[in-house]
C-alpha cells in the first residue's frame, strides 16, 4: 500500500451561485491545481463527488467535461455518489486510486448546484436517498432528526440548548471563513424562538441548502515534498455502512457507521480520539454532532451535549469542531461538503486558516450519507 | 499493489424486466456470492455500477438499499457512474479497493432500470451523457455514430456490409448465451432493410434499451484457490479521457480513450494484443466493434472491417469478439454492461460458458462511455 498525501486544496464561495455545477467543479479544480503546483497533464485521476447533477440540472457525463474544461485528457475520470457523503467517499475513492498505484496524481472535485430547484424538487431527490418504506410515509431526514433529537435529549436528560449551543458555535466559526454561505453570529434565543421544523428541531438546527465546490490533490506520500514544504497524509481512513431501513436498528441514538468508519480510521493511522486536535463532523442537523462526537468517542455515549457548556468544541477549546462552521453555516452541497471538510482539515494540519487557525497536528473528517447510512472518516496529519 | 483475482460472477436476464434495479442488483449480487462462495459477512466493500437510478426510477441511495438488502452492513458501499462505461469504471474502483488493501472482499454489481421510460425520457438523460454544445443541437449519440460510420467508410473504402456483418455476428452469438436480450439470428439483409437511424446506420447497428444487472466478486490473488479452483486475475487495467466536446477530435474515426486504456492495460499485463485470445468491445453501434479492434491493435488502421470477411472475430475464429453476444444482443443496461463484459471473459478464461465457450487463456473487455468521452479496458487470465 502507497503512502498517500494530500498537497493542495481549494474551495469555492458556498452559498447561492449563478453559475451550473460544471463551472463551479471547473474553479475548484483550476484553484486547486494552482494551489497544488501540478499542471493538468500530470493529472492520472480525476474524481468527481456529485450525488444529482442528472436530477437538479439535467446534466449526466459531468466528469468527463470536466477533464474537458481543464484540459486534463487522458486522465481517467470517474463520479462518485454516496448521497450526502460524496464527498468522504470521493477522499476513500482517491485514496485508493494512489494507494492501489494505479495513479500517482490524482485530483478529486466535489460539487453541487441546488438553489435553482424549487424546495419541492429538492426534497423530493434528497428524500430518496432513504428507504422508500420510510420516506414515502413522509419519514424524511428532517423527521429522523427530529425523532432522533427528541429520543436523545429524553434519554440522556440533556437540555434542549444544548443543541442550539451547536448552531450558535458553528455560525460563530462560519463567520471567521469567508468561503461560509453564512457570515451571521446568532444566539441561543434566536436559535430556540427559530420556526419549528421537526420536532424539537426549527429552523438553526437545519443546514442550509447550498451551490458551491471543493477539491483536493493527493499523490504518493514519498513525492509530496516535490510540490509542498507543507503537506498532510492520509494516515487513517475507512468506511461503514449502517442499516438502510433507519427505524430497524436497536438504538437510533448510536450511528453504526460512524462507530465503524472511525475505528478503522483509528486503527490504521494508528491514534486515537485523544490524538485529534480538529475535526470537522457533518452537522446536516445539529442533533449529528453529538452522535458523531459520541461514535467517535470524543464524549461517552450520552454524553456529548455535556462539552458544550465546556466550551470543549469551541474554537478556542480542547477539540475544536467544525471551524469551518460545519454544513450548518458554511453550507451543504451534497457532493462537495465532503471534500470542503478535508480542505479544512488539511488547511488546519497545514496551517493555513488565517482567523480560524487551530494548533493542530492530526485532523479527522466524519462525512454522512443520509442518516448514518453509509459513512467516511478520514484523518489527515501535517508534514512540515 | 496487491494483485487482484476474480472469483465470482453472476448476471441477471438481459431484456425488458418488471423488477425495479434494486431487485435486479439484489438478484445479481445474491448469485454472485453464491458463485464466489461468500457469504455476506465476508464483504468489506459493494459498488454499485448505475448511471441513472435518480434519473430513470427517482431512487437515490440505491448502494446502501443493496448493502441492507443482502445483509451487508457494516460493508462499505458506494455508487460509481461513468455514463454507459460505468461497469468498466465500476471493475477499476473494486481493483483499486483490494490492491489498495482497503477491502480483502469486494463485491461489484452493475444494473440499470430503462424500458419502463419512454424513448423520449431515456432519450434526454442519455443526450445529457455528451457536450451541450453538441446534444441540444441535436447531435446525440446515434448522431456521432452514423457521422463516424459515414467517415470510416468513406475514408477507408470499406463496404456498408461490413458492418452488417457485426450485427449478424453477434445476434448469432447472442443465441448460444441464455442471459441476451435477443435469442434471434439475423441476416445481412435483414440488417440492411432495416429502419434507418442515422444515415448509413439502421436499426440492427444500434443495441437496444435493457433492463438488467451483473455482478463480480474480487479478493487478493493469494487468497483466491481458498474460494474456487478455477479463478482469474486482472493482470492489467487502465482507463482514459478524450475529448468530451467529440467535434474537436483531430480524427474521429481514432477513440483516444481506447488507445491510451488499452495501452495501460498492455503495459501492466506484459502482454500485447496478440496474447489476447477473447475478447468484448462495446458494440452500441456497430460501428464501435471496428474503433475498437483498431484502437487496440487487433487490426491496423482503417482494416478492422476486412476481419469481417476473414471471420476472425466469428465464435470460431482467431480472435472471437463479443462471445455474449455483445451489447447489440445481449442488450445495454448502461450500469450492467461493463460488469457483464467482465462476467463474460471471467466465464471464458476459467471455461464456463457452455455453448459459447472458446479456447481462452486470457480475454479483454473495453466499456466505452459516451462516444469514447471515456473508456476503461481489463485484461483477464484463467488460473486453473
Amino acid at each position: 500500500m502507497t503512502d498517500v498525501a494530500v498537497i493542495g486544496a481549494s474551495m469555492t464561495k458556498f452559498g447561492q451561485r449563478d453559475e451550473w455545477v460544471l463551472e463551479l467543479l471547473s474553479q475548484a479544480g483550476e484553484q486547486c491545481l494552482e494551489d497544488a503546483g501540478v499542471t493538468p497533464d500530470e493529472l492520472d485521476h480525476l474524481y468527481v463527488s456529485n450525488m444529482a447533477s442528472g436530477e437538479f440540472e439535467g446534466q449526466t457525463g459531468v466528469p468527463n467535461a470536466l477533464a474537458h474544461d481543464l484540459a486534463a485528457m487522458p486522465a481517467y475520470t470517474q463520479r462518485v455518489d454516496q448521497t450526502s457523503s460524496s464527498g468522504g467517499a470521493g477522499i476513500y475513492a482517491a485514496w485508493q486510486s494512489v494507494a492501489s498505484g494505479a495513479s500517482e496524481m490524482t485530483m478529486l472535485v466535489g460539487g453541487e448546484k441546488m438553489t435553482h430547484c424549487t424546495t419541492g424538487e429538492s426534497t423530493d431527490v434528497i428524500a430518496s436517498i432513504t428507504h422508500p418504506v420510510e420516506y414515502k410515509q413522509g419519514v424524511t431526514l428532517p423527521s429522523f432528526a427530529g425523532l432522533t433529537a427528541r429520543l436523545y435529549l429524553d434519554t440522556f436528560d440533556a437540555p434542549r440548548e444544548s443543541l442550539a449551543k451547536v448552531a450558535v458555535k458553528n455560525h460563530e466559526n462560519g463567520t471567521r471563513n469567508p468561503h461560509a454561505q453564512f457570515q451571521k453570529e446568532i444566539d441561543v434565543e434566536t436559535a430556540l424562538d427559530s420556526p419549528m421544523i421537526a420536532d424539537p428541531l426549527r429552523l438553526y438546527d437545519f443546514c442550509p441548502i447550498t451551490d458551491g465546490s471543493a477539491a483536493l490533490m493527493f499523490c504518493p506520500a514519498d513525492v509530496a515534498d516535490q510540490y509542498a514544504d507543507e503537506y498532510a497524509v492520509i494516515s487513517g481512513i475507512g468506511g461503514a455502512t449502517d442499516t438502510h431501513v433507519v427505524h430497524e436498528r436497536a438504538d437510533p441514538t448510536t450511528m453504526g457507521g460512524v462507530v465503524e468508519s472511525g475505528k478503522q480510521a483509528y486503527e490504521m493511522a494508528g491514534l486515537g480520539p485523544d490524538d485529534i486536535d480538529v475535526a470537522e463532523l457533518h452537522d446536516m442537523f445539529t442533533i449529528l454532532e453529538f452522535l458523531q462526537m459520541e461514535g467517535l468517542d470524543f464524549a461517552p455515549k450520552g454524553e456529548a451535549w455535556k462539552e458544550m457548556d465546556e466550551g470543549t468544541t469551541e474554537i478556542d477549546g480542547e477539540l475544536p469542531i467544525n471551524t469551518s462552521g460545519g454544513l450548518k453555516s458554511k453550507g451543504h452541497p451534497l457532493g462537495a461538503s465532503g471534500v470542503a471538510q478535508g480542505y479544512e482539515i488539511y488547511k488546519q494540519v497545514v496551517g493555513e486558516t488565517g482567523d480560524r487557525q487551530v494548533d493542530a497536528d492530526a485532523g479527522l473528517a466524519c462525512n454522512v450519507g443520509g442518516f448514518g447510512n453509509c459513512v467516511t472518516t478520514a484523518i489527515l496529519e501535517g508534514r512540515r
